[in-house]
């Protein structure tokens, strides 16, 4: 049986005179990439240059929407109303669709970033304002996000794709739900890590079936372990390819 | 002789808690409102919000493309190189440009603000970014901005139509350009700035041929002045229509 | 026998090019201003000419620390740890310093703007935050803040003076409460506020003890209010005065 | 003969998430430590750590002041007027020294950053609103920066005491000019940097007679160079210690 599944990585997150991470280096890893568009990081260089770089390597262009928080990088609970999170949703969206239309590309996804991710997972407003904005701009936008959340919820009700996606990093538990990060056995590295993308490619892990596994590219040594994931899943005859 | 010209006005220019101006009353005065995309005034719900009433009122959408500088409200001039302004524009325009889908409506034209606009009026590169950067997005975007300038001429190299505007509240010299604002007799106000509208809508000013007139709403004197001047041109049977 | 009360306002929240209420005015009705910090509201400039307003007109000047959230106006509720809410308030506590230093006065308070001022009267952690913050610059600080609350308990605790305050325009219930905004009755206005800041004043309020009176100053209408709170108060006898 | 020099290196210039060199490495090298105030780098969280290693190791604190333009880093000519730098470097100076007083040390000297240090090296009103800010803050505080320049001129106008530095990495022309960075022997490195290291710190360079040697630490090959130098120095046998 043919497998074939989804690599995503959040780049893009410089800002101005700092980097973050090897873009490129991931670019060579990834088949989709979550752009930052200006409000956690990212700005109006770095979303173009990305947006160039994604287009010559065939990566898909994904926006990665968040709370317009640069000095906590979106991870951070910001108390926003659904409609200014659905207003910043286009901006931020519409912002990141001109760099790719630049670029020669398109934007074909969103993921919401950090606490916005945390926040919208639970809150059926704040979901139902993330894939609402999407509907008014492209209904052939997916939305890639943790399964069975208000995410997935809102993008069915706002008839657009939902792709779940899973970390080869993270414990899951029995009933399919992540392992807390404050509990001692939470992470997964090395080969346990790769042993989980290899069940997550094939549907096997406890986690409900993903179409996109996360990998990081913040430090060396996480550039090295997406590259490890990438070189066992191809070597197990996976395809990876951008989810459709 | 029949004539018609347009009625534009920055709008949308404040940011978050801070209004500025008294928008709602402009859009009913203006055929075209230059619309801030929060790089110096506006931010992600006020841009939404002003395209809302601009479509409601049949007022043409613009998009006023600032240097990032909240804080100097874009009149200080910043040392950005033309590919950072290409990329500003870039990312300026797509922001709005999501808000004017959302609201129904779509971007049509562009106009710098404070410091970009004159920078970009002088220097050849900055108008290439400028215009470049609208090409790239959509050739059927006008630029409205000063005559004979290097704006018009970017305009023109990229197959833009570019829009000349004058301005009923400045005296114009023997040669069509604007008296310096610095001298005695630079501003024109009451019946002399009424005149001066009439003149440049007729084609009589010494200033080049304009297609539209730039109104000020930012006071409540502005708004005042602006329902005159609009009143002015109508009761002389010109007709008020935004560029085309 | 004989009263007296500080009357209290929050200055110098515009931003750039975005003024907010009338200052000069509000500095000739209050005795103590609360001064923004550049975080929720206020810059370097603005800053400066309140504490110059401040110190020409007698009024003493107070460090009016917020959320560093300008989109929000620091209204919002941000996930801000107490370490950084410890930082933020010295940041602050310091540039105001420096600007009151420059125009020849001092701050000798603080008080907790916004959301920070809803959430450290809740929360010890963030309480203890302000509080330490302050008694590392000047133990000679005073915390102006709600009666009753984790902000009282943390001046306490960091041998600092606190002052409690209470509004003219909200109602207070029989346990000495606010009512609840949402509650239809919540606010006061006209002879109903002067009653009550004259009952504040003398201590007969179902509100605990204060020694300072907060009167806004953002709309014309506030301003006019704030004036009668003050001719009423003195018109009654009850001397108008800085918190010792 | 005995000689002595100070080292400096601009430390504090991450942002949230982001950081920049190895500040604790460089704290382990210089002899003082420009620390970023939050304009054009670093944040409330930043400062107080620089300003408590710093203290920790008996490093001098100053002053990094910049252009309040965290995009641009600090490095983009912004038309700012006198007033205004002086407004900034009071509310930069102010927001530091509360840090530096938290940690238990004091902001002894201000060295301006970037495109402001070149600005104000040629205007004397921006060289006047920075001296004119610190005599206004501390008589003691002391001025670091190029020699011979409107900065150096201002210093001795307000009473404070100017530090020239000078640069390793740099050629100096037989005037003591520095060599145009465009020309293609402008920058020194290796044994070159070291030997001028050594010139800079006897007196012997053509560059004018310098109280302090400029290093940089925002690359790991930076920070061996640093280190190089140090040794260098203390191995010919001249004293590191900070300016009086």
């Amino acid at each position: 049986m043919a497998f074939e599944i989804d690599l995503n990585s959040d780049l893009g997150e410089g800002f101005g005179a700092w980097p973050m991470g090897d873009d490129e280096a991931m670019l060579g890893i990834v088949t989709s990439a979550n752009i930052a568009c200006g409000a956690h990081a990212g700005d109006a260089g770095i979303m173009r240059r990305r947006c160039e770089s994604a287009v010559e390597r065939g990566v898909r262009i994904g926006a990665h929407v968040g709370y317009r928080d640069l000095h906590g990088f979106g991870r951070r609970h910001l108390a926003m109303d659904a409609r200014a999170v659905e207003d910043e949703t286009l901006h931020q969206l519409g912002a990141l669709g001109a760099a790719a239309t630049a670029a020669g590309g398109r934007v074909r996804y969103v993921k919401p970033h950090g606490a916005l991710y945390h926040d919208a997972s639970d809150d059926p407003g704040l979901a139902a304002a993330i894939a609402g904005a999407m509907a008014m701009i492209d209904r052939g936008l997916a939305l890639l996000g943790p399964a069975d959340t208000e995410l997935e919820r809102a993008a069915a009700a706002h008839g657009l794709a939902f792709v779940a996606e899973g970390f080869a990093d993270r414990r899951y538990r029995d009933d399919g739900r992540l392992v807390d990060r404050r509990e001692p056995d939470a992470m997964l590295d090395g080969d346990d890590a790769l042993a989980q993308a290899l069940r997550l490619a094939r549907g096997e892990s406890a986690a409900p079936r993903v179409g996109s596994i996360c990998v990081h590219g913040d430090t060396p040594g996480a550039v090295a372990m997406a590259r490890r994931i990438r070189e066992r899943l191809t070597g197990d005859g996976i395809t990876l390819r951008a989810f459709a």
